[in-house]
């Protein structure tokens, strides 16, 4: 099977990391995965929320929203419909919790990080291109952090790096980093969260076709542990 | 490690179909997995959303909700707040695919399914046990169809069965069917579903502590094929 | 006139009462008149509302929905459409007025009690099964404040029980209890909530077709205050 | 027992009622029960709504509401709040029940009629008051739609008259017409509507304090029985 | 050119002012232009919001909105809709910004003035009835404010007065205070909010049609501010 | 006086407009008036609302809105709140109407454009940059009805260029589009739309401070009117 974009099955698309894109924010990176583009900010604040308010922990939390012709078709904005749909909701939460997983709260100390993901343009992996732009966001807003004063000079924050790729199954072929043409055909799409080292923070399989079974299963995760581990290396670039 | 209630690290808690609970459903189910119970019922529409008419296919959806008191403190309820959280609508999205995974849409024909899944009692596993009793439900209501000539003598609109299972790491230690108790303390938490065939619709695994490897991983997931087995048995009695 | 279900015209449907069906809640009842449900669970807080702060008093409120397949045909949910009904607001209302004309809030104390009643099923009468279900939660609620040290040993929170029935004058004939297929045909609709002494909470007569005569009010207000003695009596068998 | 306003505890306030005080709307007035003013307007659309549409009947319905400032205290709008409360759904649906109780919605064609009620200064009654006003602007647009040809020239779309008054129990004392000073110090409740015949098409009595019993309930029906015969005969003077 | 009802091109429409129209709120007034008739109340708080707490600094604020059948054909209720249009909150936040132009919040002391204007018929101008009518109404809350002591003695928390009118080119003519009729037809449409002193608080110019040059936008200007020194002499009469 | 960035009073800050940032549009902008940064798309759909259908004319739209941290203090999303605020409805008007007074709307045909404009870095002049770019993106869009049939080959749908620039006086000294810096220390703040003839479709001041009389207006209208010529040139260079 050739690919529409004519890349091999475990290839991502060109990947660039624009850091320090928005002059406002704490952190900030203009990722984009092929036609994918997203900005992505930090935003840092000394202090948290009323219910962690003493406890000696930060928070970091964050949230993903779709310009309205960041898509081929026009949506109608969520803030006009006067509410949040299903499919925001459910990313803002799984990049939350993809970063809060590389971070050490104590160590963040009692610090407020929201990281918002905006995508400007989508083809396809916005929540992966989100996930891995908003670590480098972060590592920038937690060493502003730093820099004021507001986290211990030696305190180590962050735990390990974060990246993100999709993966899934078209005509029987598994394939990395899924751009929408492709994603609209897949049988089996999968969404992998990987630390630096390798580990699994967040591994969510959907069979969109047909279910799939154990062996599939086994070489999606290979293809993408590989895709992360190409992000990562990104990611250093980045924040070199 | 012993379990709170004692059970063996690849046991599912007492599990309880009452098929047909609802007297005005098209089909019913109240399901229990421990303490958790789950009223699911099925309510059979003849034609099918605009958006599908006139292309010969159905459409099968899901609502999930907790009643305010379904926990052991009270929420505030959802209609009062005035929107949905993420999770609901997450786990509304989640029992749908499931569903759909194992309808022929063709064979269905043009009508609708609606399932709503109400947790009465909360005690860890809801969306798994909502899954497993919201197939019984479907089966009924396809039935109910049938026998009111909606859908086709020997359409084969269930093309297989589904259910679903939690299983998670504490202490180091893989087990299946989390109750409450143990979920808050899990390090890992997945949910898989499953058809009765032994094939994967969908695997959501979450690192809640530390991000896991490759051999925690494929040990969870041996885990719920087994639990979901006991499952689609006990399916089967109820549907008997 | 015969009935539909062969009742006579001052006899209750069949009245079951589930005490402590929910194992969560400080109180709770699952009551059925005939074929229609409801949950009633009670939630016991230490505290009141910020207004009533200081004042020494206490608070009991109610919340009333039905599940979106109680009904004959599927209704939206309140919590998809975003907004709460009239009718929703209005038997909330009513069941939390009903509840408080029976507590001395002065000996209740600085403590709040909410009351959920969830319909599960629903033919006809379900907000005056929620009142007569509530009233039993809410004996355990207090009860159960009493055990915690919340509410003082010989404090008389409960001045009174209160139960609520249905009647209506169909072809010109008064009827207690009225069931769905009754009720939509009732010239006259009246809900009368009645303490167990005999005295009148709310008395809540329309006229959905033709108004009414005195000499009619008159023949309603005898039928509710017979049934409201039965039903006072199965919450004293319930509660024993 | 004297009233703060010097009035017989069977005495209305003085009652005014502006006819066609609107120059827009097809009926209209604005009524006062002393300081309590509604304007109410009548607004005749020909056609219904689609649920209504091709079974020859007519419509009608009714919104309610208070100015921010109508009170003593500033209330939030429900605009900005962006719901609205249970009060106002509850007394919109009691104002619409009543004039749907003297319509014949065949003798009134497919035709819609929206009755607004608005308080623009409130002493206690609104929600009588509003009826009695409404009843007013509703002949007028009646009139409106006949003069217009779509109603017919001998159609009997009106077959009663319809007002509504307040009665309470204060200090023992059955008093007629409350202001909201009265209004607040009153055990027991109650908002009655009567037809011009003397019929009743809603009896709302609530007990806010001690419950009350069968010699005071009928107390209070004779007070409002004679009160609503007062406002019947100013409607017809003002209709003159 | 004649204007539908006679008037000259620099002429208001006949203007009342009923001041104290509301005897609850703190200052009012009933305001008509024409038969544009807009309930202005000021209510006045002591006290600020908390973001303006120990500033010793005052805060005026204005809501803005129309009753449903203010206007020709009815239009649907803000509250029910859930949500302020567009231009409601445009015309709310000028009528505020006109208002504070004329306030000295350090004379006015940490106190709060909400004005509501609310439209009870609308035949164009309303937004400029509205500024005109609530500075009367915020005239008398200052000086009951100043009657309770909240205000100082001699503390000038009014310095100028306040008042606004539209101004159009309907054929190439420049108008004064469009009625309903004429703002339909207008090319080009001004509003202009100018104090007692004559000087500019607001200008709003917009070519509904097409554009307008620099000549006519001083035509508009000149005769805007001849209205608006008529509405200045008129509230000071009601003021008198 | 110098400003902050060294610029004369009648010069703008560096401008740059990348014409079809987005490849997805029917039309796109990324422009910048110094760092302030906004991204306009126009989306094209054969059709128009249905309210206009059978008119023979277009339709032409705007929505504009911020990102949460485009701003130095991170904002809530509108999304979130679950309803839009009046600035964002005021401004999203205001792009609409400036477009419209270009656009021939019968030349257009049956055809409706969508321009959102979404404000990436906000630093002061965001609905002018907005304007400014949108034209521009509604260049692209109507060409691309036209190449796809949709538009007349010779249909002169646009009649003439549009931007915006704001203007306001600091200090007593008139200055050319302010920087936030200085929007927050200006006395008045005038924001003014002129067509590439120079003709003026909104003049919309406001005195933030002190009123401002006649003279300052005609000096603050010449500065724009200049300032609005570059813009011209501008747009007209990046359409080459």
């Amino acid at each position: 099977m050739t690919r529409s974009d004519g890349r091999a099955a475990d290839q991502l698309r060109p990947v660039t990391i624009e850091r320090g894109w928005s002059e406002q924010a704490e952190g900030s990176a203009l990722i984009s995965f092929g036609r994918t583009k997203v900005l992505c900010t930090a935003s840092f604040t000394n202090g948290v929320p009323r219910w962690l308010t003493g406890k000696g922990k930060g928070w970091v939390t964050a949230e993903y929203a779709m310009l309205p012709r960041s898509t081929n078709d026009r949506m109608d904005r969520e803030s006009v419909k006067g509410k949040i749909g299903g499919r925001t909701h459910e990313i803002s939460r799984l990049i939350g919790r993809s970063l809060r997983a590389v971070i050490d709260t104590k160590a963040l100390g009692e610090n407020t990080i929201v990281i918002d993901c905006d995508v400007l343009q989508a083809d396809g992996g916005t929540r992966t291109a989100a996930i891995t732009g908003a670590y480098v966001a972060l590592v920038d807003a937690v060493e502003w952090g730093r820099s004021q004063g507001f986290i211990g000079k030696n305190a180590k924050a962050l735990i390990d790096s974060v990246s993100a790729v999709s993966v899934g199954i078209i005509d029987g072929e598994p394939l990395l980093d899924l751009a929408y043409v492709e994603d609209v055909r897949a049988e089996t799409d999968m969404n992998v969260v990987v630390t630096g080292r390798g580990l699994f923070v967040e591994v969510q399989g959907t069979a969109e076709g047909a279910p799939f079974d154990r062996r599939e299963l086994d070489a999606l995760l290979d293809l993408a542990v590989g895709g992360a581990a190409d992000l990562s290396r990104l990611q250093a670039e980045a924040l070199a």
